[in-house]
C-alpha cells in the first residue's frame, strides 16, 4: 500500500497520477485519488492499475491543487468499496482519508464504536480514524485527529484531506516510511521517495515518528508531535522487500541497502561457483554485491515477463506441470552444467524459492547455492505485511538446514541481524519478524 | 513484431496466449491467435496486449491443437484491421497468415496484383502474400506458397496455417529470426527461443534462410529449400536491442553477446569513473560485462517503471519541463557528485540519448560517458526496424564528435563492428544500417 | 426509484435481476443487487442499466436465496456511491438496505446523528436509516427498525436485508407503493406488480400504509402495524405517469386508469379533429380511452427510438435547430392537413409539451388539440418526484389560457380532480401537486 | 439490415450517428459509418447498437461531410469481420460499401471469383460487389459498378462512398427500398424515410428500381437507369413487418398499411370478443385498426420491455418454465374472463404465437383468436428475409387448420393476397414468400 499527498501544486489530479503511478509497486488492486479545488472534495477510485483506472477525462473532474491518492496491495477485503481514500459527508466539512499500514488495536476500536452506534462499510482501518474523529465530537479537525492519534496503535502513514488543509501522520514507531518534498512552492507526502523524483519534487525531509505535519494555506508546514515517546523502528522489509531501489528510506538509498547486503553475504558465506544472479526484481542489487564481492561473474540467469496484469489468465495445473511459465524464465544457455549462486530477499513459506531452486537445475545448474538477504523470518508480522500466519512460516517449523533441504538447494545461508542493520547505516529498524521484538503492543 | 505456432499440442489457443506473451517485448499494439481444429479456422485479434484482449472465453472458442498468432509493433497502418494473423476464405481451403518483417518489393507486387484485380483491406505486406498465393491459381497450397517465395524479396520469417498443415518460411537471408521447438510430440515456431521456455518447449533447430518448413499430421516436418542461393545475415539489431537476454539467435545467447559487447567497450574504451550503469532493458548486460571487466562497479542508477501500458497519459509539455517523468527516473543519491559510465545499445536520432545524459547531469553526475554497444547507425533500414528515414538519423548527419557534443556527453564511443561480429560468434550478421551493405535488392 | 426483494425462492440473484428489469422504467442510472446465503451478504452494484451492470459471472457469485435489488433514478447526487442497496457492516449482523421514496425530515434527522458522531458517504436517506437503527443501540433488528419507522417521515418504501430476515416497510400514508407476491413457497417484494409477472409470481397483496413485513425462514410473514394512524394516499402521478401500464396500484390496473382518464377527458372536452394520438409511452392508454369514446380514430402519430442508452451522445444545437431528433419523430403523413387531438400525461414546466406542438405543427398539423390526464399542477412535491422547484412549474404562474398560450396548442383541458379519483376508482391518492393537500408535515 | 449515406452535409459521422440510430430497429448486432473529407476514407465499426458502438470521440475522428453507414442484422456469419461499410483499399483510389440485401448469384459470383484469384475475409455479398468492381479493371468507377450492376442478382440497395462521389443503387425489381432526401443543399439516402425526419431531412423521390444515382460536387445526382427491365416488387415484409411505422414505403404509410390490414380482417373474419390486442410493435397497428373498424375496445394487453440488448442473459430452462419472462408480459387483469382477438403480423414457424397464445390463456384468456396481417407463407424466401430454410415454415407443412391447432387458437384467420395488395394502394409488392412467384431468377 502507498499514500501520496499534494498541497498547492498546480493541477494536483495529474501529478497525484504520475506519483502514484511510481508507487504501483507498492499495491496493484486498487487506487484513487481524491483532490479539491477549497469548496468541493472529488474522488475517483476503482480495481486495477493507475493507467486502467484514470483517463483524462477523470482526472479533469478531479478539480484543484491539493490531493491525496492511495495504492491498494491487499486481497484481503476486496471490492471497490475497500480502495481508498475514503470520502466522508459531514456537516462540519466533507474529509477524506487514505492510510498506508495497519492498526493493531482496530478490532477493540470498531467493537467500542459499533457499540456507539457507528457502522461501516468497508474493512479497512481508514473507515475507523474517521469515525474516531467524529465520534469524538469535537468540531476541531485537527484537534479531532491529534485525539485520534492518541487512541489508535500500529503502524501507519496517513493523509487526511480537507478543503483547506492536507494532514500527514506517521506512528510512533516509525513503522510505515512516509516522506515531504518540495515542488514550486507547494508540497508533496509520499510513502517512498521515487515518487519525487516522478513529479519533479524534490526531497525535503521524513515525516517523523509520531509526527503530524499540517499543510495550511499561507502558513509554513505545521508539526504537532503526538506521541508520549517515539523511536525509529522502520519496518526492515521496506529495505529488503518492498520499496523500489531508487527509493532514500530513512536516509538509505535502497539499492545501495541490498547491494551491500549482497556485500556481506559474499564475505560471510562464500562459495566457489561460476555465476551470480538474483530472483527480479528485489533481489537484482544483492546479486551484484555479491558478484562485485567475490569477483564471480554476475547474469541475467532469470527473466521476469513485464507484461503483468490484473487479469492474467493463469495456466492449468497441467499446462504448469508441463512447463508452462507465467512470469519467471530460466536461461538455458547461462545455467547448464554451472555453479550458480542464486541471491533471493527473503523466505516465507519457502514454496516460491523451492520452485525457482527446482526451475534452475532442470535448466541443467550444476549446483544452486542460495542467499538471503535478510534472517530467518520465525515470527508473524502483524504491521500489514502479509506474514501473518504464523504456520505459513517455513521458519517457525524447520531450522535453516531443514529449510535448505525443502528448498533444494546446495547450501543456504541468511544475512545475520547485525549485518543487516549494519547495511542500513544502524538506523532504527523493526526487525519483529526476525527476532519476535515487537516495537508496539499486541491485543 | 513476432510470430508464434503451435502444430499439434493440445490447446493450441491456450499455448499461443502464453507465447506471444513471452513475445510481447516485440510488439504491443496488437495481437491475434487464429486456430484450427481440422475442420474449421476460428481467429480472435484486437488492439492491445495479449493479456488485454484474451480472456478465458475467448480462448475458450479458439478449438484445435493448431495456432498460429502475432503480436504487432508498429503504429504505422494502425487500426485492428492491420492486427494478424488475416483470415482468407476459399473455396479451396481457408487460411490464415502472420508475418514478421517486411518486403522490399512490396509496391511493385501490391500494383501489379491491383491491376489484376485484387483489392486490399490492410496496409500489412501479409495480404500481399494472400493474394499472391491466390492469384498463381495453383490449387495446391504447398505450390502456392512455393510459387509465392519467388516472388517477394526482403526480411521476412511467416506462418501459414491451414486446417491440416502449418507452413513456416524464413527469407533467404535470414534477415529475420525463426526456431523451431519440440513439445509432447508436437512443434512449436517462435519468432524468439524464450517462448519456448515459456510453453515447455525444447529447441530444436532454427529454420534456415531460404527455408521452408511443412508440418504435417503424420509425417516428419519437411524441408523445401526455395532460395536460389542463401545466406546467414541476420538482423544485428535483434542482438543488439530486440531480442529477449534469455533467447538464443543462431545460435548465440542474447544476454552473453550485450555483456561481450560491453566488455570489449571497457578495454577499447576505458575511462576513468565511479560506476557503470545501463540504460533499462536492452543495455543491463552490456553495462555488467564493462563493470566486469573494467572493475568499475554495476550500480542501477536509472530505473524503469515496469507498469506500463497503452492508454498511458501522457504529460503535458509545462509538466514535463518541471520535471514530471512517466518511464525512466535516475537513482539521484547513486550519482550526485559520480562520474559515470552509460551503456546504450544503439543511436538513432541522439534525442533519447540526450535526454537521459542530461537526466543525469541534473540528478548531480559529474561526468557522464557514454559507451554504444554497436557502431554508428548512418544507413536507413528497409528490413522493418523503423529508422527508415534518413534524415531523423544522427549519423548521417554528424561525425562521432559531433554526436558526443549533440548529446552533452563528455566522452561517446561505439563499439567498432569487428568487435559486434565476435561477440555475435562471427555468425553471419546483416550489418546494413551501419556500413550500408544491403543484402538484398532495394527498390 | 424501486426496490426488489426475494425471500427463500431457488437463485434470488437471478430473480432479482429480471425484476428489475422489469422496474427498469422506474430508474435507469444505476442500480444493485445485495443477497444473502443465510452466512453472508454479497452486493454487486454499478451505474447503468440492468443489462450493463449485471452478467453472468457477478449473478454466480451474489450467493443465495433471499436478496434485495433497487434501481436508482435521480441524478441528484450521482456516482456509484450513491447506488443502493447499501451494505453496512457491522458485529451485530451484516445487513442491506434499498430505498425508494424520500424522507421530509432528512436534513433534521442528519445534522442530530453527526452531532452524535456519525459519518455518511453519500446522500441518499436510506444512509439515514442505517445510522438511525444503529444510532438507537437496540441490539435486535426488527425492535430497532420499528424504533426508526417512529422517528422518519416521508413517503417511502424501503427493504431491508439480514442474514435470516428480510423486511418490507412502507410510510404510513402508503405514498409510495409496496407489494407482496408469491412463487413457489417463497415471497417476492416489489414497488410495481409487473415486476411480478417477469419472475412467475403471483400478487398476494400490498404492503399497507404504515405497516412492516417480517419475512422469516419458517415463519409465516408477520406484520407489524407502526404508524399511530395511517391512510391511503398513493401518490397520483403513480398512476398517471411513473408505473408501467400493466402493473396494478392499490387494485388498479395502470393501463385501464390511464385509459378511463382519456374517456372522460373525450367526454368533458370534445372537439372535431381527425385523429387522436398520445405522446409516448405513458399517454397512448389515454389516447386510445379518448378515441374509443370519441370516435376519432387513434393513430400512431408520434414513435419513440426504442433503442436507448444512458450513453447517448446529444445533438448539438445547430444540429437540433436544424432538425435533429433523438426520440420523437412525428409521422409526417398522418398528420399533414390534420386537426389532432394530443393526450399527454401532465404539465410540468411546458417546455416538452410545447416543443411537442411545434413538432406536430411543422408536420403539419392544422390544429393540435392538448389534453391532459392530470389536473394542473401548481404545488411542488417533497416526496421524490422531480418537480419540486417551485418556479419551474407553469402552473404555479400561469393559469390555463396562459399554458395554452404558452405551449401554442389550439385548445387545452386538463382532466379535473374528481375524475382523476374516478379513473382509479375512489381510491385514496396523495394529490398534493393539484391540490396542496401534503398528507405529511413539511420541514 | 439497412444503409445510410451523407452527401455534403456538414458533420456527416454525426447525421449518420443520428440516422443509424433511427434505423436500429433494422439491425442490432453490429454498425458501422465510413466517411470522407475528399482526401481519406475514415472508418469505424463494431458488434453491437449505435450508442453502444459509437462516443464522441469516434465521431469527432471521422471527418468530412460525406458519409456510408450500415446497421446489421443478421447473425449468419458474425464476428467484427462482417461488419459494413467496408473500406478497400486500392491504387485508383480508396472505396467504401455498404449494402442491404443479398444476391442471388452470390455463390457463383465467389466462386468465379475466387477462380480468378480473388480471395474474401467475409461472408458478406458486399464484399462479392467490391471484388467484381476491380475484377473488372475498368478504371472509371462509375463505368466499373455499372459493369457490376449487370452481373449481380437479387435483392439489394448499396451505397459506395469514394473520395469525391456517392452511389446509391437498387436491385431491378427493387425489392429492398432506398429514398432520398435533401438536407440544406445536401443529400441524404436511407433504406427508410423514417430516417430522415431523424435528421431534419425532407423526402424527395424513392431510388427507382434499376436506377444508380451518383451524387457528385457541383453537379445535380446524375441518374443511370441500369437494368434491361425493371419493375416494382417491393418486399410485402417490410410494409408488414420490418418497417417502422412512421416510414413511407413506395409511397405508403406503413402505420396506415397495417391498420388497414386490420380492418380488412375485422371484415372478413369477425368474431364476438371483449378486446383486442397486438403483438408490439409491428402488429400495433394492425390491431387498432381491427378495433375501430369492429367496435371492440383495443387494449394493451401486452408489454414488451424496451430495455433491450445485446447482452441480456437468458433465463434457464428451469426459470422460463416457472413463468420468469424477459420481454413479453401479459396484463392480466386486462385478460382475465375476457374473450381475446389477437393481432400479429405473421406466422414463421408458428412457435412464438403458439407461445403467446398460451400467455394469454395461463393469463386466464377465455378465448384467443388470432388474426394475421398476411397471407400464409409457405415459400421461402432467397432475399434476405430470415425464413430461407422450407422446413421450418408451417404453413409448408400445415393448412390454416393445422396451424391453428398447432398454436392453440379458438380461431385464426389470415389477410389473403389481394386485400394486402389493397391496403398497399397496389403498389408492386413481392408477394413471393406467399404465392411462390420470384420475381428473379432462383440459383
Amino acid at each position: 500500500m502507498s499514500v501520496f499527498g499534494v498541497f498547492k501544486c498546480g493541477n494536483a489530479a495529474e501529478l497525484t497520477y504520475y506519483g502514484l503511478h511510481a508507487l504501483q509497486h507498492r499495491g496493484q488492486e486498487g487506487c484513487g485519488i481524491c483532490t479539491t479545488n477549497g469548496m468541493e472534495l472529488y474522488r475517483e477510485r476503482g480495481e486495477g492499475l493507475v493507467i486502467e483506472i484514470f483517463n483524462e477525462k477523470k482526472l479533469t473532474q478531479l478539480k484543484g491543487d491539493c490531493a491525496i491518492g492511495h495504492v491498494r496491495y491487499s486481497s484481503a477485503g476486496g471490492g471497490v468499496d475497500n480502495v481508498e481514500p475514503f470520502l466522508f459527508r459531514h456537516h462540519t466539512g466533507d474529509f477524506s482519508i487514505a492510510l498506508n499500514g495497519s492498526l493493531v488495536n482496530s478490532n477493540q476500536l470498531q467493537m467500542s464504536l459499533e457499540t456507539q452506534g457507528s457502522i461501516f462499510q468497508s474493512s479497512s482501518d481508514a473507515e475507523i480514524i474517521a469515525h474516531l474523529m467524529k465520534m469524538n465530537r469535537i468540531k476541531d479537525k485537527t484537534n479531532a485527529i491529534e485525539e485520534v492519534l492518541t487512541m489508535i496503535e500500529g503502524a501507519y502513514a496517513f493523509l487526511i484531506l480537507t478543503k483547506d488543509k492536507l494532514y500527514a501522520c506517521r506512528d510512533a514507531n516509525g513503522l510505515q516510511p512516509l516522506s515531504i518534498g518540495k515542488r514550486n512552492g507547494g508540497y508533496i507526502v509520499a510513502s517512498e521517495t521515487c515518487a519525487f523524483e516522478a513529479v519533479g519534487a524534490t526531497f525535503v525531509r521524513d515525516v517523523n515518528p509520531g509526527e503530524m505535519v499540517i499543510f495550511e494555506k499561507g502558513a509554513d508546514p505545521k508539526s504537532i508531535l503526538f506521541a508520549d515517546k517515539s523511536s525509529h523502528k522502520m519496518c526492515a522489509m521496506e529495505l529488503v522487500y518492498f520499496a523500489r531501489p531508487d527509493s532514500e528510506i530513512e536516509g538509505v538509498n535502497v539499492h545501495t541497502f541490498r547491494k551491500n547486503c549482497g556485500k556481506y553475504l559474499a564475505r560471510l558465506a562464500p562459495v566457489e561457483a561460476d555465476l551470480v544472479m538474483g530472483v527480479p526484481d528485489s533481489s537484482i542489487s544483492g546479486a551484484i554485491g555479491y558478484a562485485e564481492e567475490s569477483g564471480i561473474p554476475y547474469e541475467i540467469g532469470l527473466i521476469k515477463n513485464k507484461y503483468i496484469g490484473r487479469t492474467f489468465i493463469q495456466p492449468s495445473q497441467e499446462l504448469r506441470e508441463k512447463g508452462v511459465r507465467l512470469k519467471l524464465s530460466p536461461v538455458r544457455s547461462l545455467i547448464t552444467g554451472k555453479r550458480v549462486v542464486l541471491l533471493d530477499d527473503s523466505i516465507v513459506r519457502g514454496t516460491t524459492c523451492k520452485r525457482i531452486v527446482r526451475m534452475l537445475k532442470s535448466a541443467g545448474a550444476k549446483e544452486v547455492h542460495v542467499r538471503i538477504c535478510c534472517p530467518p523470518m520465525p515470527h508473524p508480522c502483524f504491521y500489514g505485511v502479509d506474514t501473518s500466519a504464523r504456520e505459513e512460516l517455513v521458519s517457525a517449523r524447520l531450522d535453516v538446514e531443514g529449510v535448505r533441504q525443502m528448498i533444494e538447494a546446495d547450501s543456504l545461508f541468511y544475512l545475520p541481524e547485525e549485518y543487516l542493520r549494519k547495511a542500513g547505516n544502524e538506523t532504527g529498524l523493526c526487525l519483529a519478524c526476525y527476532n519476535g521484538e515487537y516495537p508496539t503492543r499486541l491485543y
